[in-house]
Parts: C-alpha cells; sequence; structure tokens
C-alpha cells in the first residue's frame, strides 16, 4: 500500500478572489473554498476562520501555501517576509500574510507568487511532468509568468515578474497601455483590460479576425522571444482566461515567436516541436489553488530537511 | 598546507581572438597565448598544438573549459553536443569544438558560453564571490549576458543569450540597427559596431555628451529592466570594451533602469544600492580566458562526483 499523501492547506491570493484549498493533491481535494478579495483585515479574517474550521473537520495540516498576486517580499530573513508591497491594488499595499497566517496556524508556510506556484503544480501533478526547466504564463486579468530552473522557481533580490517587461511594439500600435505602474509594458498591452480597451469589448466577445489579435499575438510572441533568451524553458504553457477559447491566438504566438527569433537558435523546440513548445497548461481553472498546495508542499519538504538537519546537529 | 590547487586548461573561444589558458587561478597562470579567430581548421589545430605543448612542458590538465561565442549546443546527449551551431561567423557555421578537442586531450571537457563563463570566473575568483544570483553582461563587439541562477548557469532547451532580445526603443529612435539576425536587438542597437554605425566614430572617440549615448544609455536600461523581472539578479556586472573607459554610461543606465521599472519593484538593489547593483566586473579583460578555466573547474567537480557515483554503484 502507498504511503498515505500528506495533508496540505493553501491559499490563492489574487486580485479579485481567493480560493482557500484543503487536499493532497488534484485527485484529493478534501475542501475548497472561494471568498472574494475585498478590504484586506476581513478578507485575511475570512481566511483564517476557513483554514481553523478546516483544521477542526479534517485534522491539522503539514504545511501551508499561499500562492500571491505580486510583488510580494519572498526574501529570507526581511522583515516584512511574506508581505505584499507594491500592489496597485486599493487597501493592500505592504500586507502581512505569510507572517500573520504562520502565527495563527502553527505550522511550516511556504510563500511564492501565484504563477510560480501554478508552475509548480503542473510539474508536479499536470503538463509540466518530467521538466525541470519550463514556464507557465497566464494572461487574464494581468500577464504573470511563473518561470522554473532547475526544478525550483527563481528568486534572486525578488521574484520574477515577466509581465512587467517593456516590450518591442508593433509598427503601427500606439496604445498607450493599461498598467498603472507602466502603462505599455506587455501586461499594458495584451492583458484582458487592454485587449477591452483596445477592442471596447472583452476579449471573449472578439472574433478571431478582429485586428486586436494582431497587437496581442505581436506582444506575446515578443515576451516568449524574451523569455526563450533569458531562461530557455524546454515548454512554455500559455494559459489564463484570454487564451480560454481562443485557439486561433496560440498559432498565431508561435508564428510571431518564429519570425522574430529568425533562425537565430536552432533547436526541434522551435521547428517541427513548436505546437508542443508553446501550449495549453494540463489543470485548467484549478492551476491556481493547486499551486498554492504545490507550495505547501516544497514549504513541507524544506521544512522536513530543516528538522532532520537539526536532529543530526543535536546528536 | 592547503592542498595544491588542480591544474587546468581553458581555450576562451572569441570571435576575433581565441586565448588559451592554463593554470589554477587568477594568480596561478601558468600559460596564456593568443591566437586570431581565422580558417577555421587552422585555429583549432593552433589550439590544439598549443593545449598539446603545454601537457608536455606541465603535466596534464586535470579538465579542459571551453568558454565559447554562441549559438553553441550544450544539450548533453545531443549527436553535436559542443558545437557551434548558427553564428554569422564565416566557415564557423556547424563546428565540433568540444567534442574533437575532448577526444584528443582524454580529460574531461566542459563547455558554456564565454559570458557565461565570464560570469563563473567572476564568482569564483572576482567581484561576485558569494553571489548566487546574479548577472554578468559584456557590450563590446556583441552584447552577452551570463545569467547564475542559484550558483550555475541556466540552461534548458538551450543556453541563454540576452543579447538578441528586442527591446522597447526610445521614442525618436530610427536606428535600423547591425543585428545580421534581427536588426535591431539590443547588440544590434548598442554594441560597439552599432555605435560606430550610429555617429561614423568608435565608441571610445565618443564624447560623453554624444547624443548616440542617450539611445545606448536606454537600450541597456531596457535589457537591465528586462534582467530584474526574468531572473532578479542580486547584482549586475556590466563590463566589455565599450563600457571601458565609460564612467557616464553606468549612471545613465542607471538612471534608465529606475525610470523604466518606475517604483515597480521595491528593493534596497534599486534604491541606495543601485550603484552597487549595477557595478564593473572585477576580473577585467581576465573575465573571458578565467572563464574558460571556470568551465573547466565545474567539468572536473561533474567528473569526480560522477566517478565516486561508479565506484559507489560498482562496489
Amino acid at each position: 500500500m502507498p504511503t498515505p499523501a500528506k495533508l496540505l492547506a493553501g491559499v490563492e491570493l489574487g486580485g479579485t478572489k481567493c480560493v482557500c484549498i484543503l487536499g493532497t493533491g488534484p485527485d484529493d481535494v478534501r475542501a475548497l473554498e472561494r471568498l472574494p478579495t475585498a478590504d484586506r483585515e476581513e478578507t485575511l479574517l475570512h481566511i483564517e476562520n476557513v483554514l481553523e474550521r478546516w483544521r477542526a473537520q479534517h485534522g491539522a495540516p503539514r504545511a501551508l501555501g499561499i500562492a500571491s498576486f505580486g510583488p510580494v517580499d519572498l526574501r529570507v530573513g526581511s522583515p516584512t517576509y511574506g508581505f505584499i508591497t507594491t500592489t496597485p491594488k486599493p487597501g493592500w499595499r505592504d500586507t502581512d500574510v505569510a507572517q500573520r497566517l504562520g502565527r495563527r496556524l502553527g505550522i511550516p508556510v511556504g510563500v511564492d507568487t501565484d504563477v510560480n506556484g501554478a508552475a509548480l503544480a503542473e510539474r508536479r501533478w499536470g503538463a509540466a511532468k518530467g521538466l525541470d526547466d519550463f514556464a507557465y504564463v497566464t494572461v487574464g486579468t494581468g500577464i504573470g509568468v511563473g518561470t522554473i530552473v532547475r526544478g525550483e522557481s527563481i528568486f534572486g533580490m525578488n521574484h520574477t515578474e515577466l509581465g512587467h517587461i517593456r516590450v518591442a511594439r508593433k509598427p503601427g500600435d500606439a496604445f498607450a497601455g493599461v498598467c498603472s505602474f507602466h502603462g505599455d509594458c506587455i501586461e499594458g498591452l495584451a492583458s484582458g483590460p487592454a485587449i477591452e480597451a483596445r477592442a471596447g469589448m472583452p476579449a471573449s466577445q472578439l472574433p478571431p479576425d478582429h485586428p486586436t489579435w494582431d497587437f496581442v499575438a505581436h506582444g506575446l510572441g515578443q515576451l516568449m522571444h524574451i523569455m526563450v533568451l533569458s531562461t530557455a524553458p524546454q515548454r512554455i504553457f500559455l494559459g489564463g482566461g484570454v487564451m480560454c477559447g481562443q485557439a486561433h491566438l496560440f498559432d498565431r504566438v508561435r508564428h510571431e515567436l518564429k519570425r522574430s527569433l529568425n533562425g537565430y537558435v536552432e533547436a526541434p523546440e522551435l521547428g517541427q516541436g513548436l505546437p508542443q513548445f508553446i501550449a495549453p497548461p494540463g489543470l485548467g481553472e484549478m492551476a491556481g489553488p493547486l499551486g498554492a498546495l504545490a507550495v505547501a508542499a516544497e514549504a513541507e519538504v524544506r521544512s522536513q530537511a530543516m528538522g532532520a538537519a537539526t536532529t543530526a546537529a543535536s546528536r
């Protein structure tokens, strides 16, 4: 009989909604609860109540994972570790999430960005199984990129946040962009709200031949060009609300990538393998909440390793 | 008495010259020889002769490191592993370097890009000591970026090659660019040859108030913006021929980075620490050849680990 998997809890903290989840993986979700991301104190109290109710019902989880919108401070040892920092979301600037929830539950807590979490979930349970170097891109309310290098998310001076890079504009594209920080960064040019501002209607209502898609495909192609040359993922999973139901967009983005690289990188991924190289993710709408569980699973492993090291040292 | 360091050999394969090096580090270079990168067969024979002469004089090195201009195939197990692939350099397309030199010398061979090698050398012996996540940028005949994540260079579907990304252009900059693949990628816009094409004179002769520097600083600032959000280095070392003697350019690049990020990332590195965040490398012109030695050192460690694993498995 296989070892029973460890019970984990997760919180996906999104810009408009939070999802609390309890379980061991996609086939064993014991509880899931959605709540709006509203007033910050109210929201955090709501999350705490959900997690404590679950603990009473299901027993204590081994670890909690938080997969959060960013920017979030992930510098271990920083006094504001696990805080949401410079978000434009009203009332949420400089908000302690991880330290507060960790104190409340008394279990190991891991934090990562929502997109890094989703990428880790795709690797553990979804379309990225067996891949050590890949990326997960979501194009929705914002544009987010989770980047995995040698099996882990990247953390240097900060977490990565590739949705806010500026890209070369398509000639003739004079749209000012909608990002409150950068105007025409890629999120400002090609996210759901950007498409709606460009076209005067939501992305889901745009026909495939609407000219706005040309600008969106160009921008996403430039993002992929930069990803290929900056971390060289083995695959790029491209999901999120804007991609849903827009099958034509995948081919356009692949075409724009290939055109822009212009033969500079020779690899099977950019030739015959291109349809697999840029492809939809595997977990669909569950990637976000399962991302929080994946972050919890990594925190649990780290905490075990630290515990083992401490035990060994004290012998 | 400390263990004597292991003798290593390296070849920095550059677009215009190659440097062969023998030693254990910057304070113990036993031999160094420069030769032009000319006809490919002639050049490779010349390198083989140098390495064999040194072996006769100094004994066999423990490993050979090759730090090469790119693109180079670094996919372990690929039939063209260690080949230079799509280079625009005449006569060098699809050239076996690593397999050939490895067979000739019969020692472990490591290969990486020239800039990844230089970054690893800076970490081992130079300005990046103690850093696990950083980047090394050279602005010279081309623009190259070596990126280190958790102490190692990145390798996914390919090595990274950030000098060939397209960036957002400075308004009013209509220069077509000089890259033979991409025209106005960052190498095409801001490398030494690009500056000379823009200004009609070499970068070294341009006064600090020449308007060309505005375009160069803007382009490099965009590159740094993308680096901060793609791999979030703890420091970026900015060197190469164009940067030499252009102290003003460092401040301009820092300014462009800060202006472009527009407060989105809050980190000491982008505030008071900015002068240290973007700073010159430590090894100067020796970064390239020492990069080849650093690649050799990593190959030697890997080969020891594999040997140990093999020994353990055969017990």
